[in-house]
């Protein structure tokens, strides 16, 4: 380990331009200096979400090289910073979406700091020293405590790894929409690895829910594994039509185009369709089919650290497990391509420290 | 007058086919039979909304002729049904959009009858009876007592016809969303017979209102007719970048496509953009735009009975009064070529009874 006080170095995987092919960033990247609230963690696990294609395929047209992703982070704690009260070295912790916001705006005075307009994306993005920020396929991080979760005991790390992002990004609508209570029906639209956290969260929170996806491919295992009540084949008119009309809420997941029409025709008077995927094309509805019924199309990034915190003991609570593969660094561009072609059994999980990064 | 029992026949003002001209119905169409629960109506004044013009043109793909529109209707009570119990003889009363539904579903049970999917139109629709529904350009109508509402003492029958959808069409939402309290930023999108209501209506209930419109042509009179304190160029990037995150709350009354970027980007966090008019093309948006900011595009239609008599009330509680322009019957076309135009400060009424339609 560097000395404290020194600049520490790290490792990590890294896209370099917008084939967003990752290879080791072997120039040992600089981290900032630990400062009185930063916790140095040494990353166990990373998720692959959708959004970490976009970003180093430059979908948004944002994107600046090196990138190395990653937002789904459990790791160990090594170091604490003076400040710091909330955790202890050797505890385990996760990284989310975000690592830094004002702190004085509504948004954080409110602690839903995933709404401040300055808040800092954990990477492609630039901290508040300057430098730019670097994701979780990498050996350490140094995140601001607030940005830092204690994961319950009990709960195993890799396990873990996709509620920082998928998990909390269903759970924060159905919290502030007002859609916790049972008997819900609620609709999760593409089933990847948000869509299968939230079959697994609304089922614990009581809804009767409804999968909705482009082919049957998933059926048998929404219904058997996940839990799901019902499966809905979107081009399958028949079956939609006889929805019609049936669901409180549609959580959609699909991080491309789609159109809204189908979906918005699902919902009860007065349901709301809730985006949750980035998407690079404008989408497209017709207004009779919001007013009509009262309807809403809204949507929610990700969730607070409270949000987070208050998700991780109800998980606990539930007794849930997420369905993830588990792969080694090395085979990060493969799951990048089947991530693509939706190919994965819900969520990769890379085991970051079983993949040597320094070696 | 006919003699009760018999079939009765009234006349007025059709269009017959998609340009949308109104000519006089000579033929003396035939209304319902009275049953107990309807209130035969003279009518006085009636409103011209952009949903007619909708209508007439066949913009939805669903006129069907001959239309007598016409959905902003006061007029004087001539009969009453043996169960009628709410109207007396003599009585002013209005009938708005709506003038059926099936009283039995959760949104009827509910009095929102505005979203029973059994909803009958006062025109263009098809009563219970089997026959055309027909609207208030016309001598006389029969509707059933529950979409009859009393106009309460000491409002003007002319100013109150605009009330009886472009009113309620911003009341309602304004409402149900949990707009009504003082201290809220709203932005009215649109300064023709729905926004100049939104203005006024938004204003009684204490809130800072900003019009947002296309030009600089209403400005003067919105800021010290109408009393907005705000006036939006929707063209004026620099203008339409000092508000961006300034508004809870937009009602869109833009009955034409346009693109809605612009006005969410107007939306505080959390903020509402609420869609009242009915547009044939799709709209868009980019989805970053709606969860960014927890944002949410939803839309109401006109209001429910209950609405319509509380704002009503309101109204005349505030002391406040429509800016019309009162036209005879002859003069319908050249009000909608006007209407088409946005060429009218606010909303055309018309006088149907001065209009002497059966001579």
């Amino acid at each position: 380990m560097d000395s404290p006080g020194a600049e520490r170095t790290t490792v990590g995987w890294a896209a370099r331009d917008p084939s967003g092919i990752l290879s080791p960033y072997t120039y040992r990247y600089t981290l900032r200096n630990m400062g009185p609230e930063d916790v140095y963690i040494e990353v166990q696990y990373c998720g692959i979400c959708h959004t970490d294609l976009h970003q180093i395929k430059n979908d948004m047209g944002k994107s600046n090289y090196p990138i190395v992703p990653g937002h789904e982070v459990v790791g160990q704690v090594l170091e604490l910073g003076s400040n710091v009260t909330k955790h202890e070295v050797g505890d385990v912790v996760g990284v989310g979406l975000l690592v830094g916001c004002c702190r004085n705006c509504s948004a954080c005075q409110s602690d839903i700091e995933q709404y401040c307009s300055k808040k800092i994306w954990s990477y492609n993005d630039v901290y508040s020293d300057g430098r730019p920020t670097q994701g979780g396929f990498a050996k350490t991080m140094v995140v601001d405590q607030k940005f830092v979760v204690k994961i319950p005991e009990g709960l195993q790390p890799d396990q873990v790894a996709p509620l920082l992002c998928a998990g909390v990004t269903v759970y924060s609508p159905l919290f502030h929409f007002g859609l916790r209570q049972s008997e819900l029906r609620g609709g999760i639209l593409g089933l990847g690895g948000v869509g299968h956290m939230g079959v697994k969260i609304a089922k614990a929170m009581g809804h009767h829910v409804t999968v909705i996806s482009s082919s049957d491919k998933k059926k048998q295992e929404a219904l058997e594994h996940l839990g799901a009540d019902q499966y809905l084949i979107s081009s399958d008119a028949t079956q939609m039509q006889e929805a019609a009309d049936s669901l409180d809420y549609i959580i959609d997941t699909v991080p491309v185009d789609h159109p809204l029409e189908p979906y918005l025709s699902l919902l009860k008077l007065e349901g709301k369709l809730i985006l949750i995927g980035a998407i690079s094309t404008p989408l497209q509805f017709i207004s009779s089919m919001v007013f009509l019924g009262r309807k809403s199309i809204t949507g929610s990034l990700t969730g607070s650290m409270k949000e987070t915190e208050e998700m991780l003991e109800f998980w606990k609570e539930k007794g849930l497990s997420s369905m993830i593969e588990i792969v080694k660094m090395d085979y990060i561009n493969k799951a990048f391509e089947r991530l693509e072609k939706n190919d994965v059994r819900y969520r990769f999980v890379v085991d970051v420290a079983g993949s040597k990064l320094d070696q």
